[in-house]
């Protein structure tokens, strides 16, 4: 739970300064997946450029951005400073924090299975921003709707069902974590991400993710099942939560989703 | 160096069995950052899918990606097999070989760092593939030139100049490697894979590639270093190296790159 005095009291108590996290605070991005894991395991950490006063914050984000600070140069956000040191790329920070937070077992093999997870994840969360911006970054969405929607068409006819399909696979693979679970017998930050990639795909596809998960039944019911943690829930429904909207990752052009299932068809 | 009869030798010593790569056999793409790492180390490996009979390496392949193997499912190859285990991801795969290999140092920060910075050269060969395949992996490039020009465009005037600039600031800070490496003071999986990236550009965008690089001056030096170590300029000379071409993921589409240097002017 972030809290401005975390700091002090941290240090009062002896214990390591909280864990900073840098992102662009008008949306969830690839900083929701390291918000997530924070959140879940109750971490003490600060959202900096969400911070009361946050123009300190975006200055302090921009420095280090530019490379004014000592140590690991981020080439983009989101990054996290843990005892002092940055951590950039959202699979490389969830990596180094996850065995801290206790969000993956202590097993190397493990930890490298999800981080393989993570990687794929990272892989189609890129691929879903380029449906709405397949030709740059840096142009807006209406100055690339024509290709946006040729993308759009493809993305969801072949790779959103085989990228969702992969998951319920690794889900129904892994008899450790009876199908419940994504590595290992216990939820880890993958699970997480997934839920994530999950909750973003019925805000932005939702014909064509409604769709795909009558398939998916072990898929869908691990995202009910990191929604309702404790540390979770009480996130999701607070004003930490930045809400999907059209300027993030997920972004609802109904124009690129499928089109809606006729009436009378099951979902 | 990848031989048939290194399984037998490996064994009758009492050693690890040989590290298995399975990638598609006609391209470098994102396999290559495996092989160089596996070259310059001198490495016991098998080149799975390029066997002669490759055609039983293929079958093998396949076999994993449709899940007929235990253990890690792979999304897609570069996947090796590291003692039975199935490792995929290149950099996560990158990550599990290198401290095995002597190719990153075994501080946990440095591993960190190095892992950050693999993963943004990743990021940048997405991008590069996406210039010649901005809407779909599944369409031809001749069924979608229109939109690689415009997205070319772009990614030459501004991700390729950022992206370099990024790795010569990164080369430039790196006090411990004396500005020569790019994480600690000696060479590690990460400098082989810049050394790729490099030499890939100028097969891709030569015009747009050479005006870039009279900014990025420890980037070329860190190029020609890697290209010159003694492992990797045996393989880069042989055929196991398999030359760019029109498959793989640095295409040169003349259309794609920047024009020529007017002459009179430098490079």
């Amino acid at each position: 739970m972030p809290t401005t005095p975390s700091r002090v009291t941290s240090r009062r108590r002896g214990r390591r300064s909280p864990i900073e996290l840098y992102y662009w605070p008008g949306i969830q991005g690839r900083g929701e997946f390291i918000r997530l894991a924070l959140e879940d395991a109750s971490a003490e950490w600060v959202d900096v450029a969400r911070l009361p006063g946050a123009r300190a914050g975006m200055r302090a984000m921009v420095r280090i951005l530019d490379g004014e600070d000592a140590g690991p140069l981020p080439f983009a956000a989101p990054f996290v400073r843990i005892d002092g040191r940055v951590v950039s790329q959202t699979a490389a920070v969830l990596a180094v924090l996850a065995p801290r937070l206790g969000l993956v077992p202590d097993d190397a093999a493990l930890q490298a299975e999800a981080l393989q997870i993570q990687l794929t994840i990272a892989d189609f969360v890129g691929e879903v921003h380029d449906t709405h911006h397949p030709i740059a970054g840096s142009l807006y969405y209406r100055d690339q709707k024509a290709e946006a929607k040729r993308r759009a068409r493809i993305f969801v006819r072949d790779r959103l069902p085989k990228y969702l399909g992969w998951l319920e696979h690794v889900l129904a693979r892994n008899r450790a974590g009876q199908g419940r679970w994504l590595v290992g017998a216990d939820r880890t930050y993958v699970d997480l991400s997934a839920f994530q990639v999950v909750a973003g795909l019925r805000y932005a596809f939702p014909n064509a993710t409604a769709r795909i998960e009558a398939s998916t039944p072990r898929l869908v019911a691990l995202h009910d099942r990191v929604a309702a943690r404790a540390g979770l829930a009480a996130y999701l429904a607070s004003e930490r939560r930045v809400p999907f909207n059209q300027q993030g990752i997920f972004r609802h052009y109904p124009e690129l989703d499928a089109p809606a299932a006729r009436r009378g068809k099951s979902r």
